[in-house]
C-alpha cells in the first residue's frame, strides 16, 4: 500500500495512492484508519513530505564504496577509513525536510559543491526503545525515497553536519510511503537531468534498516514518523541551478526535485 | 515575565508565573496572549519543558576554560584545540528533552561517565532566517536553564553526539522562560546534592546568544520554541543514581533534576 501526505486546497490530509488517484483516509496512519469516499487525482494535489518526524537519522557511512569516495574528498586524503563495526548515527536537522517536486535551494554562500545523495528511507510506525534487529521490523511502517543533499565543503570544514546536511531544503523525502516491500532488496537509481548517475542496491548496506533502528533505539526512543536514511553509495556530483534530480526506487516511486538558486533579497 | 508550560489534570497549558502561582493564558506565547482568570498554585501543577522545539542546538565549545578541559579528557590528549573563529553548531537530538524535576536516567550500558553541563538556554520566539547578530535579539522570546547531560565515553568514541548528548532524558530544560533579562550578564551556579560544583558567567561566552542565533540562521530557519544552549564552562563531574543536580540562574530560576538508574526489564 502507498500512503501519501498531501495538501488539497488549504487542508493537509493523508491518503492511499491507487493508480493516478489518492483516496483520503480517516484515522491515523500509525494506528488505525479507513478509506473515505473522497478521492483526488494525484495531479490535483500537492504531495508533502510523507511524515512530520520528531527526528531524521543517517547511519554514517553505510556502503563500502562510499567510504572510498569519502576518503578521497575529505581530510584524510586517499586513505579509506576502516569499515565501521556498528552504525554511526547522526541527526539530520529536521528543518531541512521538504517534499516531492519542491526545490532544492543552493545557499548563495555555499562553495558550489552541493551534491545529491540518493537513498532509501525507513519510516518508523510505532514508538520503540531498545528493540532487537529482529523486533525492529514491526516498528517500521514502510519505506520511501530520500535525497540526503550535502554541501561537501561544509561537510569537510565543520565539526558537525549541521549545515552540510541540515541546511533548509537539504532533505527532500517522498513521494509516498510503500508499506509492502523488502527493504534490503531495493534497487535505487539516481538521474540528473534524465541521465543515470548512480545505481545502487540496498542489499549492499553494511547495516540493514532493522540493525540501524535497533542500534539507535538502544539510547533514543524512536517515534512514529521518524525517518531513517540508508546512507548513500559511490560517487556523487554537484548540483547546479536549473538541474532536476530524481531518486527512483522501483516498487516505491520517483522523488523528483528541481534545483534553484537562493533568492538574494539584499541584492535588490 | 516568567512563562511556564505545565500539565494540570489531563490538560497541557501555558501560564505566567507570579510568586507561588501560575496564571493560565489564552493565545500563543509566540504571538499574542492574555491572562485568564484561572490560577493554580505552582505546587499543584507539573511543570513541563517550556517549549516543543523543532530543534535544539548547541554552539560547540563556547567557553575558553571548557576547551582546556575538553582537551584533557578527549583524544587529543592535553593539547587544547584552538579557539573556534565562529560557532560550531550541533543538533541535540530532540527526543532527549525533559522537564524540571523529571529524572535524568543513566543508561544501563553507559560507562558511568554521564556528566551534568549547566547552561543558559535561549528560546526562539519568531521564525528567522539570515538575521544579523543585532537583529537576532528580537527573534528571541527569553531565556531558561538547561542541563546538556553528556556521556563522556560516547562523546569520545562516536563520530557524532547522537547518544553522548542525545540519549533519552539528556536534555532537562526549565523551569520556565524569563523574558526580561540580559542574557550576557547571567550568573550560573550548578549544585550537585546541594554542593556548589560550578559557577559561570554568560559574559564569558565566546559567542553571544545573538551571534549564535545569527550564525545558525544563515543556513537553517529557526522556529518558535527552538532552544539554543549556551555551551558549558570548566570541569564537570559524573552523576550517580540518587544524585540531584540543580542549575540555578538568579533572575530566571532553578532547574532541578534527580538522577536515576535505568530500569532493566530484561533482568526480571
Amino acid at each position: 500500500m502507498k500512503i501519501a501526505r498531501f495538501r488539497t486546497g488549504r487542508r493537509v490530509a493523508y491518503g492511499v495512492v491507487q493508480g493516478e488517484e489518492v483516496i483520503e483516509i480517516r484515522g491515523s496512519i500509525y494506528t488505525r484508519f479507513r478509506m473515505t469516499d473522497t478521492k483526488h487525482r494525484l495531479e490535483d494535489v500537492k504531495l508533502l513530505a510523507p511524515t512530520e518526524p520528531t527526528e531524521m537519522w543517517g547511519p554514517g557511512l553505510n556502503f563500502a564504496d562510499h567510504l572510498e569516495y569519502a576518503a578521497s574528498v575529505f581530510e584524510n586524503g586517499d586513505k579509506a577509513p576502516p569499515l565501521p563495526g556498528h552504525p554511526e548515527p547522526w541527526v539530520k536537522a529536521r528543518g531541512s525536510l521538504t517534499g516531492h517536486e519542491d526545490p532544492i535551494i543552493l545557499p548563495r554562500d555555499s562553495s558550489g559543491e552541493v551534491h545529491y545523495e540518493g537513498e532509501a528511507v525507513a519510516v518508523i510506525g510505532k514508538q520503540c526503545r531498545r528493540v532487537t534487529p529482529s523486533e525492529a521490523r514491526r516498528f517500521i511502517l514502510g519505506y520511501t525515497c530520500g535525497n540526503d543533499v550535502s554541501d561537501r565543503t561544509w561537510q569537510n570544514q565543520d565539526w558537525t553536519f549541521w549545515r552540510a546536511k541540515g541546511a533548509d531544503t537539504f532533505a527532500p523525502v517522498g513521494p509516498w510511503i510503500e508499506t509492502d516491500i523488502n527493504p534490503q532488496q531495493l534497487e535505487l537509481i539516481v538521474r540528473l537531468n534524465g541521465e543515470e548517475v548512480q545505481r545502487a542496491y540496498t542489499k549492499d548496506m553494511l547495516f540493514t534498516f532493522s540493525e540501524i533502528v535497533s542500534y539507535i533505539s538502544q539510547q533514543v526512543t524512536l517515534h512514529p514518523g521518524d525517518l531513517i536514511f540508508s546512507g548513500t553509495t559511490g560517487v556523487t556530483r554537484a548540483l547546479k541551478p536549473g538541474d532536476t534530480v530524481d531518486i527512483d526506487i522501483p516498487g516505491i516511486g520517483v522523488l523528483s526535485n528541481p534545483v534553484a538558486e537562493e533568492f538574494d533579497a539584499s541584492a535588490l
